[in-house]
């Protein structure tokens, strides 16, 4: 167990998909560098031993990383899974169907331990894409309409790694904006989180920092004045905050505020 | 002159393209119903002539449409522009290429007889996609970019109808607020509105109405804290305040305030 780090959320590092080389060292470092005993989970994946793989490659600085095969609720209930997790300083979830992964693992024995090695420190949690969204409390499941309507997205709960937000992965590049809104209008209580391509969040006690070549859109809802959610036709949002953040930028979880520069200077400025 | 409209910015109703036959009768209605007498600008289009003639076709409840033909400075230059504007109670400026609208009637008779007639009250002035785009302080001229960086948006002068906005459209229906995030964050003196396929403004006095079937997306960089546009790389906008108004709501454009209600329904209560 890392003393030094807040057990609040744990360590996850939530990835918006297709990853570079940069965003996977990172991960790599943060399980522990050479010493990282790496675990990656391929359940979301149509072909996960293809996916499990490739994934794998790409994280060769590790010390080690192996593939942990769940793609039934009995492979996630076997006893073998859990020498496996304990022995990680790192989870990774590849991408695929995020409710593949719910549906899967959701209340198996891997969920419940994954839930008890996150929150006490031992193992930092990654996920890409579907592995993202299923870290957040409620997840986007579906829904591409462009206009922002209550149908034009479908929610479903995620396990919870994250509680109090709303993941959407491949944002800017799917023009993903309009589902959040539509989903944050419905759910004001949950913090409405976009993550581009190549960018990453990772938690720190109650922040994230933003990691990556994009940005993370937080949309909150929090503050709007007037929302109304028809059955049909558009819906209607007034006052709500956005925020754009590159890298370089922290987000407070509790206060809903950003924060120029790390978590350790914000931190500082908090002290 | 209407003596009932308050003059400030004239009477403008502006699409976001692809407007139906709902909001082509309420523009004709505006204009004088029967007596309505429109004369259609088809500058934008790479084929006036066909651009023209099929959207006088859907305004068949007016008592006269006319296509007047602009299609080179000399044209908006001509003694015979004059008497027909003046004539007439709505002008419907149709899609294509805003900058053609801007590099053929910028600073011509015809561009200062608009401003004109549009500010006395004179005739209602409406347009469609490029025709809307026009309107504004500040047009975006391309960028389809996914990312919110500085270059992921490329702005150019409008004709000032309405100051103060920048005006984008068929906005939902081509995943266009990463672009509008841009261009406010770049700036934030200007409030960004993006308007869905079939749905409008119209301004009012110092307000504008939302009418259709889609939503108008205000984004209102002016409450940023933040704000950081390198020369490449994602954009930081931090703080930034954003509506979505479907038909029913009204717009204060000096407060950037958003209300329930028709402006006649905000008038009263701000008296």
């Amino acid at each position: 167990m890392n003393g030094s780090i807040d057990p609040h959320h744990g360590r996850l590092f939530i990835m918006g998909g297709a990853a570079g080389p940069g965003l996977l060292a990172r991960f790599v470092e943060l399980a522990g560098g050479a010493a990282a005993r790496i675990v990656v989970i391929a359940t979301a994946s149509a072909e996960p031993d293809a996916a499990a793989a490739a994934h794998a490659a790409q994280m060769s600085g590790a010390g080690s990383v192996r593939a942990l095969r769940i793609v039934t609720r009995a492979d996630a209930n076997a006893p073998g899974v859990e020498p496996v997790l304990r022995a990680a300083t790192g989870v990774f979830f590849t991408g695929g169907d995020q409710e593949r992964i719910t549906s899967v693992i959701g209340g198996t024995a891997t969920d419940s331990l994954l839930q008890e090695l996150v929150s006490e420190g031992d193992l930092i949690l990654a996920g890409t894409s579907a592995g993202a969204a299923m870290m957040s409390a409620t997840m986007i499941t579906g829904g591409e309409s462009q206009r922002i309507t209550a149908g034009s997205v479908r929610t479903g709960p995620g396990l919870e790694f994250l509680p109090g937000v709303l993941i959407d992965q491949h944002f800017g590049e799917r023009g993903r904006l309009n589902r959040l809104l539509s989903a944050v209008a419905r759910y004001p209580h949950e913090l409405g989180l976009g993550i581009d391509e190549d960018t990453a969040i990772l938690t720190e006690g109650d922040c994230f920092e933003v990691l990556g070549s994009g940005a993370v859109t937080v949309v909150d809802a929090g503050t709007a004045t007037d929302i109304q959610v028809p059955p049909s036709g558009p819906i209607a949002l007034a006052g709500a905050t956005i925020h754009v953040l590159p890298a370089g930028y922290t987000f407070h979880l509790p206060g809903r505020r950003p924060v120029a520069g790390t978590p350790a200077a914000e931190r500082e400025r908090a002290a």
